[in-house]
């Protein structure tokens, strides 16, 4: 393969851009005398403040999160969704990370919450959150995604959204003890290879994890993005699993069971298994693949400048690793040419890419494809569809199309 | 230099940290029974939020960003501080970034926002946000600090507090335009070699910056941390001057203007200037030198447990590039050990360390010290007043002592 030269291809798009923007900031007003003064300029602003939890300008109201009135048949157990569209960069905003609950949220009074930790182990323990944070702890970056994010859409184009086609997943810095110091401290057995992880929450949320996943690199968070975990992400306190399945990531942890065996819960066969069209059932795809997608443009930001200059931005991400390229094609496929990684490209965390193109004004097929570090390359849908027949709910991890229309409004579809 | 064995001294204190935590587990309860089922185990939580934009749990309601009520003459030019002792990781959230206004926050109305970039240009330009919008795009995560952070410690220890003495800092991803993409827009003239940047506050608070820095790695940013700007961090628009002191990353950004020479404004002459000893004035001390501090134990945060196993955890940064080392002490600068430094390190950003220690309940002083890539050494206070004299206001950049009791809590010190 040859190296893409990025210096170079970032050179064309700046210089395709100048002209661009140049006419725009003609039409928007005369460049010989500076900005007018505004209101804001000639008054005091508001002091320090006495709301001293900072919140977003009111200008940002309609970025929040969303749901999909049809998808869930009650708010409890609903999931809502990350506005991605509206995502700078690799970190997604605790007030924007996506939801999804098995009974509801619930309220835990950190004070009287408790951490077992038992089974198959030389000396059970029961830790206060006091004791939990004593221990020595890591943070490091990492995404979370559920895997019905993009379910809607495995038999058609169905959601013309990006926040709700791609919206379950978020991004954060994890802040706790590593699984394996607990272990440690508790003495696993010889014979054991499972833990049962479970939540506290009313559906008592519940998955089993081979040992030596909780051995690598599981963490027992309790901050998350330079704060406590949030109430809806498992406060006070969470199983992060990197690159693992959302469901995995237990929230409001209750207690680690130490197994010789899988629990087979009820999360593991009526949800969160797939059928296949073999009738055999497939438990336990634990690993969220090498996935990406167009931030922008898409449904909810079309292009509103007409034809020239833009830049195509997104996410890529990899639950076995490092993103190790993004192409991008703006002919349904046909062809694809590199993107530019933006730094920092962490594991099992989202990675940041543009893509400068000149648009001319015509309908276009916009996509973009990872590679991660081990080889893979996200599939079309089509490849996605021999393996998992026409009607799964998981691990929807295919290639997006959005087609650009010549007045700039951007539908989602599939490409045959 | 030895490198030191990371790997081993981990082991150590998860080893000490163990035979600690059973006992204080077996205080907790009674390890061999599960954790009783409490009110939100049995019942529906909250379902997916009606108020989409999500806060954190009312039992954090204590974390919030604090002032000092005596330091500044008015709440419009006040500042309010990170509380760095309930931050986690590297990551500041956006609600508790810290504040400084020198005539109050602006509530710009996006739309109305404008760019002027004007001055010894070929080719000045007003831009709109979408315009700006539409160029070439960079993400990356960076602190910014107040030079004026820990002011009130240049003659003493006077603040008892963490958040009061060093959090006026906060690190997030910025994303935006690098400005060097908008001076190659504009054309530089070839004698051109400052900018003066201006904030639209009713300050207008202006600085000139070198084009040599411009060029380098400043970002025009209108993202942070997966979402728009805060108002009380610049919205719509601010400029990023990676690694430079605060006041230069210029809020509310209207006006970039090419120069010759600098303006020497009220900001350089009034403030952000320091008169030395020799009664020369110091102009243009941009850089923030290399610092560290830790953030557990603190004033805030005392040892609870009595005698025995805790994690000092605490971050360090340097304005000019990664933190290669940290090193601790307990026993107030006699001896140092290096401390474990978590991943991601990354350049002009906030990077966290950690350190095993067994406490033995004795009173201690427990410093850090960092060490950045290009070798420069934080120093101690004394060392500091050697060029700074006895009386300065900015760049206190020294070592902090903490004062452990044997009681467990903590105090602000300073070591003659």
């Amino acid at each position: 393969m040859t190296k893409p030269n990025r210096r170079d291809m970032f050179k064309v798009g700046a210089a395709a851009g100048a002209s661009m923007i140049a006419a725009s900031a003609r039409a928007a007003g005369a460049p010989s005398a500076p900005p007018a003064d505004n209101a804001w300029s000639n008054s005091l602003g508001h002091g320090v403040d006495s709301r001293p939890y900072g919140q977003p300008s009111r200008f940002e109201k309609n970025v929040v999160r969303r749901y999909i009135p049809w998808l869930s048949p009650t708010r409890d157990a609903d999931a809502s969704f990350t506005p991605l569209q509206d995502q700078p960069g690799i970190i997604t905003s605790n007030g924007l990370f996506f939801e999804r609950y098995h009974s509801g949220r619930p309220t835990i009074n950190p004070d009287q919450y408790r951490l077992m930790i038992s089974g198959l182990v030389r000396k059970p323990l029961l830790l206060t959150l006091n004791d939990l944070m004593r221990f020595p702890s890591v943070s490091h970056i990492h995404f979370i995604e559920c895997p019905a994010n993009g379910a809607t859409e495995w038999p058609a184009a169905q959601v013309n959204s990006l926040q709700l086609t791609h919206g379950m997943i978020g991004c954060s810095v994890w802040t706790g003890v590593k699984l394996s110091t607990l272990l440690d401290e508790v003495g696993v057995a010889p014979d054991a290879r499972w833990i049962v992880a479970s939540g506290s929450d009313g559906a008592h949320m519940d998955r089993s994890l081979p040992l030596w996943k909780c051995l690598d690199d599981c963490i027992i968070a309790y901050g998350q993005n330079g704060e406590a975990l949030r109430p809806e992400q498992g406060y006070p306190v969470r199983l992060v699993v990197p690159g693992w399945q959302g469901n995995v990531n237990i929230k409001w942890l209750r207690q680690i069971e130490v197994s010789k065996i899988p629990a087979i819960t009820r999360e593991e066969t009526s949800e969160y298994s797939e059928l296949l069209p073999s009738g055999e059932a497939l438990g336990f795809t634990w690993v969220m693949d090498a996935k990406s997608v167009i931030t922008f443009p898409c449904p909810e930001k079309p292009l509103q400048g007409g034809p020239g200059f833009y830049e195509i931005r997104g996410f890529a991400w990899s639950g076995r690793g490092k993103v190790k390229r993004v192409d991008v094609s703006v002919d349904g496929g046909k062809t694809y040419r590199p993107a530019k990684l933006d730094d920092p490209v962490l594991s099992k965390c989202l990675t940041r890419f543009t893509f400068p193109w000149q648009w001319d004004g015509k309908p276009a097929l916009i996509q973009s494809r990872v590679t991660d570090e081990t080889g893979y390359v996200q599939p079309t849908i089509v490849q996605k569809h021999k393996f998992w027949g026409n009607d799964p709910i998981y691990e929807n991890n295919s290639i997006q199309t959005w087609q650009i229309l010549a007045n700039g409004k951007v539908n989602n579809v599939q490409l045959s």
